[in-house]
């Protein structure tokens, strides 16, 4: 299987070259985005020039902070209705662009709080542009969007045809300014995603050359930008990986290997792709005997084995350990366990061995 | 740029897992199919149990032959319209499922025969389903359609989003009866879209991953599928090949690589596939100056070098000269030098660099 609807503009100067397109979406965007990364990146002012030149009026709900909630996403349907909107810009991470797709579904089906992550009442939905600013989620080219839920803690994807960004536009140079520790996060998101395209019971080969092309590229192009944040190519490279990334589990959605780093960020606030990445080794070695002509694969295709994967992880300067509370765990392993991932994993896992999985991370 | 909004199910029998979408299609299809290789293949037969099974009635138009005419589709628009019909579905190599777009868009638009090329007075389409049946155009996720004009002897094709197939349904075993000659001029027209993916000057960094892979996999299973025409495996990578083919072509279009072989085939009936090996070789020299990069990393991913490339070629059981007679050459020209591909080179070509193309297939 294979399905990639959103039409996807990748180069230098994309919001120029995206302008006719986006003219056809109407005459009246919201433009979903947080506090400060679309203006310092340049991806704000690049979006307003090419609405004014398009003669399309804008609302601004510059509101999302991370792990965006379904309160949220109210206030932003709500703004898009009273402002009359014609589609959704999302420009910024991955929650801005998943703040966008729920407004965008929000407003087109008059969805209240509840019945968000029920995706079997969506009938339509607005045009969705979306910007990324990192080299991470993919969201701009998936069908997902995160959500969570303050009442409950409970932070969960929804997964809809209807929620495919109409346009993503992807400009390397948008990610130049990103800190090195975002930059390293999003990295190990892109980087986990393609993993889950040879993980998940429901992987498409058809993607992968992309998912071998990713990797490869990650591993050789972080730590390049890593030392020099500036490197524009270094740059280029890592968002199209990314791109690859979500292209990927937008085939084979994702697995515990995903689910798994929820709670972590719920109740610790570690961001998503450092959650990925903490586990990344055990669940591979978790996953590997259900797995093993599918890694081995990638690892000819590398020219390396399973030991230099893990080695050159290990190299990555990111903390391994978190102190939990008493009762994380018990807490974290019902919403894990419940989770709609863990029917994709590659074999059958227990509740004993998210635990220990969970219990590896445990600052001793 | 990347886009294929094209759903695509490629599977051990795909129909089956094909029947929800299908279903969404409507209640009457038009199924455009030649008279032998839809039955013989199985598919004819595949698709009327999920029509049946999904309560779905059709009607068949089976009168398509290689290099479908403007005059042939205007009769398939008749027929979709007298049968009612809400979508079509094209069996076959590249002429059915290219007969079935123009069939889709002369329908929905009320389109003359005078303007099927005149893409600017396209403005809807039905669904198109699309079931390829060899491994070679990718017309399956294309917005290409090719058509001959018997009138002129001209062979052109248009390229407009809406001929997108809603959902292409890929099934190695249709393959697996193709005659030799067939499955080689057919994986050869794909081998061709590959290296157009590296020669059009619009070409698409995003989708080398399937470049790479696409020609590696060629290079490696048509020998085999050739001398063990049964081997199941071979004959799906092969059909995944032409699929990244298709989705190649549909982001960067084709260069002088295709338009020189319309004319050989409106002419002389060379397959298409055929003309455009012939010229393969020439038409690398003829680019490499402008493009040594993109073909040296190519050849760098194969571990190979040009040369080896050529001899590979030279391997493979096909003509290589033509009787012309006196005037071809001088007919065959204009209609090249005018085709939309030649401004997509990767270099100027002029009519003295093309007149020595064509010569070179003279027979002496």
């Amino acid at each position: 299987m294979f399905y990639c609807p959103t039409r996807i503009i990748f180069a230098d100067n994309a919001m120029q070259k995206a302008k006719e397109y986006i003219a056809s979406f109407g005459k009246r965007a919201l433009i979903v985005t947080g506090k400060n990364s679309a203006k310092q990146s340049g991806a704000l002012s690049d979006t307003i020039s090419v609405l004014r030149e398009a003669d399309i009026n804008y609302a601004l709900f510059d509101r999302i902070t991370e792990n965006p909630t379904l309160d949220i996403v109210m206030e932003g349907k709500s703004a898009f209705l009273q402002n009359n909107c014609d589609f959704v810009i999302g420009i910024g991470g991955g929650s801005p662009v998943d703040s966008a797709k729920a407004i965008s579904l929000a407003a087109a089906n008059s969805l209240n709080r509840d019945e968000m992550y029920n995706t079997s009442v969506f009938k339509k939905a607005y045009p969705i542009l979306a910007i990324p600013l990192t080299a991470g989620t993919g969201t701009e080219v998936t069908q997902y969007s995160v959500l969570s839920d303050p009442l409950t803690k409970k932070k969960a994807g929804f997964g809809c045809d209807l929620a495919f960004p109409t346009l993503a536009v992807l400009d390397p140079k948008y990610t130049l300014t990103l800190p090195p520790k975002v930059t390293l996060h999003t990295a190990l998101d892109a980087l986990s995603h393609l993993l889950e395209g040879l993980y998940s019971n429901q992987r498409s080969p058809i993607v992968y050359p992309f998912i071998y092309k990713g990797i490869a590229s990650i591993m050789k192009f972080l730590p390049i930008v890593l030392s020099k944040p500036e490197n524009y190519l270094a740059r280029e490279e890592l968002m199209r990986d990314a791109l690859y990334g979500g292209m990927v589990i937008a085939q084979g959605s994702t697995t515990l290997q995903h689910s798994i780093g929820y709670p972590l960020t719920s109740f610790y606030g570690i961001p998503h792709g450092l959650a990925n990445a903490m586990v990344m080794e055990d669940i591979m070695e978790l996953y590997y005997p259900a797995i093993q002509q599918e890694l081995d694969d990638l690892f000819s295709y590398l020219q390396i084995n399973k030991d230099n994967f893990y080695t050159w992880l290990k190299s990555l300067p990111f903390e391994r350990k978190i102190d939990f509370s008493e009762d994380f765990i018990d807490k974290a392993i019902p919403q894990i366990m419940s989770s709609r991932n863990m029917a994709l994993n590659p074999l059958p896992v227990t509740e004993q061995q998210v635990r220990t999985l969970l219990e590896n991370l445990r600052k001793t």
